[in-house]
This record gives structure tokens, sequence and C-alpha cells, in this order.
């Protein structure tokens, strides 16, 4: 049962563990420096040539969390609870993805910091009984999401530097009771949706950066920790601009440097100076397909054996964003240890 | 601690008790047979000359949310987590509705199936004590998902008679772990997500049917009871089209006959017969005020002893309908009871 440590930090005596973890990639994900990291890479962004980019994003959720639940050694008959989400209206990508595998289901919206927060909702509730094995998941598209939230591909827009690309890319954890020798989550903390008034929607980075910095301070005051008590403090997808506000941040408002510890997601999963991929990766299955695979890897052979999750999301819609609107921001976080 | 009773439902043994409850509708739900049960009815849908649709349902969320608060007996500040959620693309109603009341926000994605879904889920996270008060909250605005799913009001588009009026309505809970003689949450059922192939949107009643049909049944299956063990069975907007196909749908495939105590909140909202709402009413508010006004209310003073509310949702976007794909639906279940 989850015990409250400071304000707003769970943690999670039970340490609910990862039974299974995977993730699946496209073409531009697989030439990056993490490529060889996934459990597959697509050869063409159609996913297998499914008729449309909503349908392919679908494919490629369906992909990860059927190979978790392999991976864990289970069915989906033997899931209790999936909690999902990801950036398509309506959230689309996970319910036509995850339909036919018929799990009790728990739709998430967090955008970008979804995979955070199906890890962090799954374990809280696997500690609490109400699950035995539940899976947390989600998923983005690189074409889906233009066509979403700018504009298809077909018209040839052109971005400024500041902007990231969306992954084509999803994740998906298996999280369960049952104790075994893997990586477990210790605890976690639910952010709080911020906004400085950051406006500019090719600049979600610059959004983001205060509500990661928030939840990073906030529970580093709750468990009375150091950023060198950790590994690792990785941030879901800041990219180039927002990882350079949120160390700025941190030591302007909490004098705290996370410097000599922190890793981004979108940094991490493309090669800045060889791809085009401006100021970095970002999308749900940025943080999603990284840390199911990277960091799980490096969590199971105890090269890490701490690290702060933190996955941001940028809560805006186009119409918000036409409506002149700033860009509400939040930060979820998870304590992912190598285990016992 | 949740305990799990035959395969899908979760008894919550600290019976977490619903301490504040609000509702607040726009001028045609005032106008319904419902209409002195809300906390406020606003006689303009701008909600108090809002600038857009999407602004106006922001701030009905706010208010609902606010109130229950308010009537919870305590602030913002009180609150360890709110969940919620709405209709419009990357649900911002929500976001941008309570964002200034910084409060650790847990975003959903359950469409109208969202108020039983965040009831369900504060109440299991308040049992875990992984929060002592927890807000559930929904809205939908009838302009701004009009906008969003079919066309603005501005061209005049006409209906078919099984098309359901999505309210201009918010409601929210505040779910505390302090004992107190109120309505009480005594178990939950997440469900699966249940698509039979229905494609028409004007008919997400009848997409809808099959979703509730099955976790009512199991449901009932799970806790060993019959309909007569309740005072109501209540779905979420099924309206009239869904309502008939699901008594059909329990007793030819579950036998199961619910007619005697069977409510919905989409046909309660509305007068049919002297309102121009085709079907009745849908949409998250539906629910969310219907439960957390009159239904409430009847738990307080002991008429309704035994309540199983079943959100129902249409996992459907814009974009699924226009590629030609089915209605994917969800519902999710609450045991409310009168309390100790």
């Amino acid at each position: 049962m989850a015990i409250r440590t400071g304000r707003y930090t769970l943690m999670l005596p039970t340490k609910p563990s990862i039974h299974g973890s995977a993730a699946v990639v496209g073409q531009t994900e697989a030439q990056g420096p993490l490529g060889k990291e996934f459990d597959y890479a697509y050869s063409d962004d159609t996913i297998d040539g499914c008729p449309s980019w909503e349908k392919a994003e679908s494919a490629l959720q369906r992909d990860a969390v059927t190979r978790a639940i392999e991976k864990a050694g289970l069915t989906p008959q033997d899931i209790d609870l999936i909690m999902a989400g990801d950036l398509l209206d309506q959230c689309i990508g996970t319910s036509f993805g995850i339909k036919e595998l018929k799990m009790p289901f728990l739709g998430l919206y967090g955008a970008c910091s979804t995979m955070a927060l199906s890890m962090a909702l799954a374990s809280v509730l696997v500690d609490a009984k109400a699950a035995d094995n539940a899976v947390a998941s989600t998923s983005s598209h690189f074409a889906s999401a233009e066509r979403q939230f700018r504009l298809p591909l077909e018209y040839g827009g052109q971005k400024p530097p500041s902007a990231q690309r969306t992954a084509t890319a999803a994740g998906a954890a298996v999280i369960s009771s049952h104790k075994k020798s893997t990586p477990s989550v210790e605890a976690v903390i639910f952010g709080k949706i911020t906004d400085l008034g950051i406006k500019d929607a090719n600049n979600m980075g610059a959004a983001m950066a205060p509500a990661a910095a928030g939840t990073i301070a906030e529970f580093l005051n709750d468990t009375n920790t150091k950023p060198q008590d950790y590994d690792l403090i990785l941030t879901g997808d800041l990219g180039k601009v927002g990882t350079e506000l949120l160390l700025e941040l941190l030591v302007k408002d909490n004098n705290i440097d996370i410097s000599s510890v922190h890793g981004d997601c979108g940094l991490m999963i493309y090669d800045l100076e060889g791809q085009d991929v401006h100021a970095g990766g970002s999308g749900c299955g940025c943080s999603g397909s990284v840390v199911n695979s990277y960091i799980m890897k490096r969590l199971q052979s105890r090269e890490l054996n701490k690290v702060l999750f933190v996955g941001t999301g940028a809560l805006l819609s186009p119409t918000s964003t036409m409506q002149g609107e700033s860009i509400p921001s939040i930060a979820h976080g998870v304590l992912l240890t190598s285990g016992d």
C-alpha cells in the first residue's frame, strides 16, 4: 500500500517488478544511436503496409504490448489492467491498437508524459493489489502526429530549429506483483499542470521544462535525496532547447544541479548532428521506446541501479494553439531501480 | 487495499466516502426534468461570456471541481490527486479548466465513460492510501462537441432520430479516506473494449450497449448478485436506442433482466417528448452531472441505497469514422451505496 512521503511522492513498499518490456520503432529511430537496442525496427513507416498512418500507429502499439506480454511469459488473458494512451485525437492509436487483446482498459491522456504516467499508475495499482499483472503502454507516429498537430507530410512544411521530431515508436511494460529479480518501481510522483505562458507550438521543450523542473525538485525534496544519489535522472523528451532550460531552471529556482546525471530520451534516440531531427525526438513513443529497451537493459545488467524517469507532456491541442492559448505542461516521475 | 472478486471486480474494503459532489449545467439541461437538482445552471451556453466554446467547457469543469471541493470543506491544496478528462481533442476542456488549481493531475481518456472511470480510479487510489482526498471530474459542451465531432453549429446540420445531444454539463466528486456518513464507493470494475462492428457515429447508443451489457453481466457474476439486489442499475448515456438494445442483449446473451431497476442518465437529463434532443443526452457531462447531483442526493437521503453506475464511452474519433472504422466502446462500473 502506497506510503505518501513528503507532499507528493508515493513510495511503493512492495516494489512492483517489471517482468517484461518491449520497444518497436520505425526507420529513422532504427538508424539512430539506439537502433540496436529495440526489439524490432520496421523497415517502412507504414508498419507492414497499413492503409493509414493512424492504423500504422495502432499496429505499432499492439506489437509493443504483445511483445512485452510475451516476454513476461504471460498471455493477454493474464493481464488484469492495461493503462495506455497516445497523442492522437481521442487516443485512437491506443483504442484501435489494443481492442482485440480484450484486457480491462484504463484510458490515459498525458501527451508525451504517457509512458511515465502509465508506469506510475500501473505500479501504484499493482502495489495496491488492484492488479497482479498490469500493462503500461504508449505509442506515437511521426506522420500521424504531423497530420494532426501541424500539416500533412505532403505539404512539405518547414520547421524551425526548436521543433522536435515525433518518434515513430511504441513501448510497453508488464508490471507485476510477483517478485522477480528484475527492474522494480520503488516510488512515483504525479505532477501538477504548469503553464508559464509559452505559446510557440514549435518549442514544446521550452514549454515542458518548467513542469519537469517542478517534478524533479519536488521528488528530491520529498525523498530528501540529491542528484548524486541517482545514476540517471532521465527526462522524457525535452530535446535540446528544453534540456538547456531545465538545467538552468533547476539551478536558478531550486539551487539543484543535475547536469552530471541528466539524460533526455529526446536527445538519446536520434543523432542530432547526423540526422535531420532539429532539436531532438518527442512523442509518447520516444520515452516509451527508450525506457523500455535501453534503460531496462541497463537496469537488468546493473550498469544502472537507480534511475529517476520523468516523462513530460505538453497538454495543448491544435485548437488551443489556434485560439492563441499557452501550452500547459505536466511531468510525472517513476523511480526505477535494478531490483533486489 | 482492493480485493479482487471474481475475474474483474475490485471490492474496496475501506469504502471510500464521497465528501462533496457538484454538477453545473447549461440552459437546455436546466430546462430538463432534473433542472432543480443541479448546483448551478448557466443562463447562456457561453458560460458567462467565454470567447470560445472550448473555453466555456473549461470554465464549466473548473466550476464543478471548485464547488465539489468547497462542499467537501476543503481547498485545492488539500487535494492529493485529481483524475479527469473530457471529449475534446487532447482533453483541453480538462487541462485548461483545472490548470490554475495546481493539484497533482492524472489525465484520463474514457469518452463518455469518464465519470465512471475517474470515480472508479479515484476510489481505488483512496482505498490504497495513494490519496487521502481525490477529485474525479469531467465535462462536455454541446457546441464544442458538435464543432469537433460533427459540424459547427452555424452549418445547421440535421440529425437522425438515433443521434443524442451532448450535454452542456460538468460534474465532480471529492472522494476521501476519512469516514463520514456519506455515499460510499464499495466496488469498481474496469471494462474491456468491445467492438461489434457498428459504424454509425449517429448511433453511439447502439455502439456502446454491448460494452455496458458486458460490464453489467461481469459485475453481477463476479459479485454473485442479481439485478434485484440493486435499487438502480444506472447506465451513463445509452439514450433511447442504446437502452432498448442493452435490455435485449442482457436477456438474450446472459439471461439477465434488469428492466425493473434500470435507469439511463441520457434519458433522465432531458424530456424526450418536450425537448428537441432526439434519442436523449450524451457526453461526459451527462452522467457526470446526473450522478453528482440527483443520484448523490438520493443516496444521502437513503431513497436509494445501492446503485450500480455503469458509465459508457464510444472510443471513436472523427478521423477513425472518416476512415470507415467501427466504434470501439467501453463501460466502467462503480458501486455506490448510501454509506454506513
